[in-house]
């Protein structure tokens, strides 16, 4: 199952399926209740609004996870997970046009596969954290390196409105492959292809020895950071990050 | 005014006035509603459960922010902010017993003046900063120093499961003068007296620059910094955190 959350024609918030994939309907299905059944509908997804697929209270994400782009940013790679945090402000949706820091030399786009948690968990061990997983995302986690590279705490240059679009779906584990593709395209560009199986820190771990200080909660993601191939945006752009079995998250960028 | 958010002996979440100081009563206003006023009902602070004064979806803290602080961290004077972020789950409340990370040599104490947030904002200016400003209260930044001297962004380091006590009132602007004392005691003993008339960076300046590229939302917090004095925490300590004007924050920490 693949989840999206969207706002339908006549203003109400619903949950469907849909695949993640332009071109395919959102499903919502038929409701039991009583002696009721209502009949499965179908949207459109460009004939909706469609909104994060879950509200984080916090976005944990994870810096130089792949071996490739520690080496392209020449930087070691961390002898355990490198975090840092975004904020439920930053969280954009599929379909938006996000507006960025204006006067900046370089914003750079970062494809992520994003964990999404299902309920409250705190010391949760390596062999149990797969049950505390309600299913993955995408995200990219734009980066404005003007000041990210100037600041000990990257609030300006990773904390920043629409920072942290996220989307179309929450995909549930088993769609989701363990060596799944994962790919970044700049106006149809391909610009980032990596897989998931290149991941340095496996999911298991960060799960683990995140929540052996810090409480997650239902709806928090972890991202667990880029593959090599990041580069800037520029005004107008279309960015598409698509991970196999979750789908395609889409967003523009504009910048004043 | 100053508002205290508690759970009364039955269980229900209540509203009151109080001035923060142990002894004094809490008190909720007699309610007018229909024909019905109900007379006020108080409270001895010691018989109910303290809750944080807001429900925070951020704490922006700011570092490095009264010169004397600075000096004894060795640190230069920041040209501007220095920014980190504390998420929900860091959130801890007046009376609590902190569990502090285990095994780690250094958590230090940090008494700051945290800002308020009364409505969602972006790009205040200056002069209107005022005005998004529901009250203060204050907040303990606890701080493991073992993680965060050796980590990028500090998130072992000052964003663990009960390293922002705040409370325990919100105390309305009017209530604090501009050169209010500061203060932290451990068991009774003063190890950081100062005022707030020593901020760096005022706070309209903080809330101008911060709304140029994140939104705050109501009941977000920012912690404006702490003044010297700051050392480490014992198994057992009694904390108190006193500001003048806005009442004492206590808690009590418990290291594994």
């Amino acid at each position: 199952m693949r989840t999206v959350r969207f706002r339908d024609p006549a203003g109400n918030v619903r949950r469907g399926e849909w695949s993640g994939t332009p071109g395919d309907e959102i499903t919502v299905r038929a409701q039991y209740g009583g002696r009721v059944a209502l009949g499965n509908e179908t949207f459109q997804p460009e004939a909706v609004d469609v909104l994060p697929p879950c509200d984080p209270s916090k976005i944990v994400c994870v810096g130089l996870n792949y071996e490739d782009h520690a080496a392209e940013q020449n930087k070691p790679i961390p002898d355990r997970p490198s975090y840092f945090l975004k904020p439920p402000s930053a969280v954009a949706s599929h379909g938006d046009t996000i507006t960025l820091p204006a006067g900046k030399e370089q914003i750079d786009y970062e494809a992520e596969f994003a964990v999404v948690i299902s309920d409250t968990c705190r010391n949760v061990c390596g062999k149990d954290a797969m049950d505390v997983i309600a299913g993955y995302t995408c995200l990219n986690d734009i980066s404005n390196r003007d000041d990210q590279s100037i600041e000990q705490n990257w609030v300006r240059g990773k904390a920043f409105d629409g920072s942290a679009p996220i989307g179309p779906v929450i995909s549930r584990r088993e769609n989701v492959p363990n060596d799944a593709s994962i790919q970044l395209r700049v106006n149809g560009e391909c610009k980032q292809d990596s897989s998931i199986d290149k991941l340095l820190i496996p999911i298991s771990d960060l799960i683990e020895e995140l929540t052996s200080f810090m409480t997650l909660q239902s709806g928090d993601i972890i991202s667990t950071g880029t593959p090599a191939g990041v580069g800037p945006l520029s005004d107008g752009d279309e960015v598409e990050v698509e991970i196999e079995g979750i789908g395609t998250l889409s967003h523009s960028v504009r910048i004043p």
